[in-house]
Formats: C-alpha cells, structure tokens, sequence
C-alpha cells in the first residue's frame, strides 16, 4: 500500500483544485465499486465539499445512493490503464477488483468504500442529500471527512510530483489523457 | 481577437473535460465583469451543461443572476497574470477591463456576456435555475448554447496545444498553476 498522510480538512480542496480525474469508490452490502470521473470539483474549502457526476446506469450510483457514501481517489499516470479500464467497464459485469490493470482497495478511515492503492490522494465523503439534483442532474454533492495524501506527492498544502509516472492525469476522451504539467507563478 | 471557431455542441464538453481553471465573464445593465474559476466542470454532453461555483460575496453572482447568463472562458497560460488578478480583485473595486494585465471583451453570439479575447475557448451559458444550490452552495448550472475555440488549440474534438504559452492551465494557490501537461494514451 502506498504511504498516506492525513491532509487537513481545510486543505482537501487543493487535491482537486487543478481539475484531476478521480477514481469514485463505493460500498454497499458486501459490493464494492470504483469507476472514473472527470467530472467533479471542490466545492466548498471548510468544511469541505466536493461535486461529482455519477450516471443512473452505474452501479457505482447504486452503492453511493445506498450507502450514502464515496471516496474520490486521485490515480497517478502509473493508473491511467486501469483509470480507463474502470470508466469504460460496468461494475455489474466486471468485479473491477479483479481486472489484470489492478484496482486494489484498502480499508477507508470513516467510510465503508474503499481506498484504491497506488492512487496519490483520497477524501473521504458523505453524500450531502440533494435528492432533486441527484435525479435531475446526476449530480452529487459530498462533505469531506478525511482526506489523504501520498506525502512523496502532496505535503503541506501543496502538490510536487515526484517523478514523471506520479503526476495526476486529466481525461480528454478516447482512452487519451493529459499529464499534470510544469508548475509555475503567474 | 483571437480567431474562433464554433465547436459543435455536443463536443462542448471537451473544453472543460480535463479540468483547466476557467474566467466567468458576465454582463448586465450596462456592467460587465470577469473572475477565475477554479470549481467548474462538465455536467453533461448533449444538450451540453456546466457547473460552475460563483461566490455570493462577487459581482459577477450579481450580473448572472440579474442576466442569467454567463460565458465560461479557458485561459492559456500566456494570461495566467490576467487570471490572477481577476481571480484576487473585486469588481466592486476595479474595472477588470482596464486592468494593466489586460481583459479584452469581444461581443459573444447568444449572450450578453463578453468573451474574453486571447482565451483558447469559450462557452456561452444560460443559467439554468436552481435557487436552492445556488443559494445554498454558491452552485450555478448552466446549459451551453454556443461553443467557440481557437483553431490553433483546439479542432476536431481535441486539443492540441500549438506551443508553449497555449496551453490550458490548472490553478493551484498562493499564485501557482500548473501547466496542461502532454497527452499520452493509457
């Protein structure tokens, strides 16, 4: 398992705040899920919140409505194999926890879904209940009650990608991505 | 001003899909105004929506609601200054588009709302009303009903980032970006 700090709740917004693709885990009644999101953002700083779209069709929806619950995980470049194989693949045909391209899960610290190791930062949320936009929108809002950090990529309150393959990766479409770039001050 | 192309609707998602910080640009009797978002994201492809965060304490959430309307704008790297300042300066206080880092505004086709010159893509929104998030998150959703880009950045559905300077780019904090990065397949 990758190491993990404990990221301060104020500064779990910073994991999201460039846009990254996420990984969304879920658990429910001894299932669990984890498909891909390019669409999600910070919300609020403290306490956070986060928005992430999760499709009817998904399973992973089914988990999230029934638990109430998701983890939104961060996957490096080393991921992005397994980051289009878990967005293009149906958690009702596939345990995704068993494909070849590895989605292996560790214990969350205050919600049932699981962590996805290898991933460069993980925040644990509870669904804040917006049953409107849930349905109308696919829309789903979420509070931040932990939130971690592979210290090798994200230590006090700022990102510094330790090598080329730990970046954070952006989805464009068919099965193409863009890296994390340079830093720089404006 | 940049040389625009109209990107087919149901493309529009791609400008947002890999998550670069964006600039609300936004008009309503007789003022106009332009702050940096960071919290935005696609929310659907066809007819295309977007989600954006515009906070109570700015003019621009005065002008769109007053208008209900918005352009979202994707900066290159060549504005990051430009996106800075208006992302750390109210326009209660100053005049965006006289600012020494320079905002030019060009007519948009569908809304009030300008378009921000140099950008490498624009999106013209009509809010879609939802007075419960956007009162209680500061959330706005809006549908996109015209989608424009630069041609030398983006065309055919992807992005190809003719060189160093225009590229999209991807708010950190305390003035940090970080740079769209190269795209590889996974």
């Amino acid at each position: 398992m990758t190491q993990r700090i404990a990221v301060p709740l104020p500064k779990a917004y910073l994991l999201l705040n460039h846009g990254p693709t996420v990984l969304v885990s879920s658990a429910h009644g001894g299932r669990q899920n984890v498909m891909a999101a390019a669409w999600n953002m910070a919300l609020d700083f403290d306490p956070p919140k986060v928005a992430v779209v999760i499709d009817k069709a998904t399973l992973t929806r089914e988990l999230v409505e029934a638990s109430g619950e998701f983890v939104l995980n961060v996957p490096s470049r080393q991921q992005a194999a397994l980051t289009l194989a878990v967005g293009t693949q149906s958690g009702r045909e596939v345990d995704k926890f068993s494909l070849k391209v590895g989605a292996g899960a560790a214990a969350a610290s205050m919600v049932g879904a699981p962590l996805i190791e290898g991933c460069l930062a993980w925040l644990e949320c509870r669904v804040i209940p917006e049953p409107h936009i849930q349905q109308t929108y696919d829309l789903f809002l979420g509070q931040v009650i932990a939130a971690w950090a592979d210290p090798d990529a994200f230590s006090n309150g700022r990102w510094h990608f330790p090598d080329s393959q730990r970046h954070s990766i952006h989805y464009q479409a068919g099965g193409s991505f863009f890296a994390t770039g340079e830093t720089f001050e404006a």
